[in-house]
């Protein structure tokens, strides 16, 4: 009998992870049984919304998580030994798991198989749709996005930079803004640890701002709210800074003066068209390098808590991911 | 040459204005020149924002407005003696104006021309448009309503009964909350000056909310956050508990994983097609009962001081209007 190492809830996080909310244990993997599918996991995506699972799941149960895995042994027609799959079986090394909860990954050659978890994948699809799906991105638009060295928010600056934009980030670091000017070629980046948001966010926004790429909330909104134009759009993404307890904010009259739409959005919202619209821009643009990706792997399973942790502690710059194996 | 009487601003009113604050004075109509309009003013509309304005007016200004008046002479080809027109023309008994600023009230025999300024006039569209040009409103769905006793949301929650809604209202008093009921029809009302809007929301939307027309901001939208449904919309009417200081909110996951839409708006949004819709319907619910209007009209164009005092010690219940001439 194989077994796998699987990462556990050791108890529920107050506020920010620590190593000790967690517990790394080997398990035996399950026989297959008709329809399942026995596969490896080869990179694991780390994402934000895995810390608001935490405050819900049962001490004991297993991280959930998705990635990408190759098929060891297959009694599902539709899957052999060797493929490449998309799968949701949690933060696994290998798992069992029923063929109809798994999709072929698409592999576009000479693309790393890393960008099948950023720019290919539901971050990328979140990028892209909440700019032109829900905000309707038009070309010289003002642009803001919160956390703008974040897997999402460095291709939404990137994205809008393609669509003709003047675009700002926002980001943590004196590091992070530099790269976000010199790799993602933003028009202005504001360090919001150094410098007060609202007025940092004023002194670049000479025009309003049109579109706010929402993954932070807080301050950073109350920031763009008062920057906002007429009928301008928040597709909201995230609230980072809500997750490890909330942060109040206020609205002023512009929410009606100026016709704001705050829309929240995920990347399961897009239909199948605008998917294939995606995928066909977002190959073309890191094809040809006019959008680049960024990522943070960590080698080895057992690192999967310190990436976790790392999200909100600065670790990553652009999308954060554990290899498992290669 | 005719003369009108026209309220001027003698001085700028220290809080609650007295009729010492205003003039009444006769003055000589001019000549009509091309394009011009001569016209009797009928019903004035007495609002709140007119007081905001007389802190920034200068004296001897005259007082703004809008209102119902009967064309007299004409020199715009549109327009002819006796039509009836909207005009923005300000507190004056008759005026003399371009004709571009004025638009022809359509007349629905067999309702009072009173209803032109609250149910069929912008009050009317405010309500009208959050429910169905901003929020998509369908038949059965959950519907709260705050500020419920107000002008534009007595009118809502009639208009969601109407398209065969659950509805929920909030107001101030036992006094309001029984008139919901009993007058508008409301399926539940709370009282939040002596319930906990946040449990008492609850208790009555047992199939959570699907549209929450806002008119009051903080604690109320709170407690409606924590009730919607999944692609619930907020349309943003007002947000009357910022008035006096702002006051603030939380956001929690559920702006994402609802999907919510939260989109201010006023009733110069909505185009001309969608206007023509608002004015069959309301006319037709109006004529056979089935949205009922509340209003107080003083008679006397001198009583336009008296009524606009009266805005803010009480005189009214519903919309307060000035008749000038019948």
């Amino acid at each position: 009998m194989r077994t796998a190492r699987v990462i556990r809830l050791k108890q529920r996080p107050a506020g920010t992870p620590t190593p000790a909310d967690f517990d790394i244990v080997g398990e035996p993997l399950p026989e297959l049984a008709d329809n399942e599918v026995e596969a490896q996991t080869l990179l694991l995506s780390i994402d934000p919304y895995i810390r608001l699972t935490l405050d819900q799941a049962a001490p004991g149960s297993v991280i959930v998580g998705s990635g990408l895995a190759r098929v060891t042994r297959s009694r599902d027609a539709r899957f052999k030994e060797g493929d490449l799959v998309r799968h949701r079986a949690g933060q696994r090394e290998a798992f069992v798991c029923s063929g109809a909860t798994l999709a072929k990954a698409e592999f576009a050659p000479g693309l790393p198989l890393t960008a099948q978890l950023h720019a290919l994948g539901g971050i990328g699809l979140c990028a892209y749709g909440g700019l032109f799906g829900v905000a309707k991105l038009q070309p010289g638009e003002q642009v803001f996005v919160s956390s703008a060295a974040g897997a999402v928010g460095s291709l939404a600056v990137q994205i809008a930079k393609v669509a003709g934009c003047y675009v700002v980030g926002s980001a943590g670091s004196d590091e992070k803004t530099a790269w976000l000017k010199e790799e993602c070629g933003v028009d202005a980046a504001i360090n919001y640890k150094t410098q007060p948001i609202r007025e940092a966010l004023a002194a670049v926004t000479p025009k309003g701002i049109d579109v706010y790429f929402e993954n932070v909330g807080g301050a950073h909104l109350e920031a763009a709210l008062a920057r906002m134009n007429l009928n301008a759009r928040i597709p909201v993404c995230g609230m980072i800074s809500n997750y490890n307890g909330r942060v109040p904010i206020t609205f002023g009259e512009e929410l009606i003066t100026k016709r704001l739409l705050i829309k929240g959005f995920g990347f399961t919202d897009f239909g199948r068209e605008f998917y294939a619209r995606f995928h066909a821009d977002m190959t073309g643009w890191l094809m040809d390098g006019r959008v680049k990706f960024f990522e943070t792997v960590l080698d080895g399973f057992e690192r999967v808590p310190e990436a976790l942790i790392g999200l909100f502690t600065g670790l990553n710059t652009g999308k954060m991911m554990v290899r498992a194996a290669s």
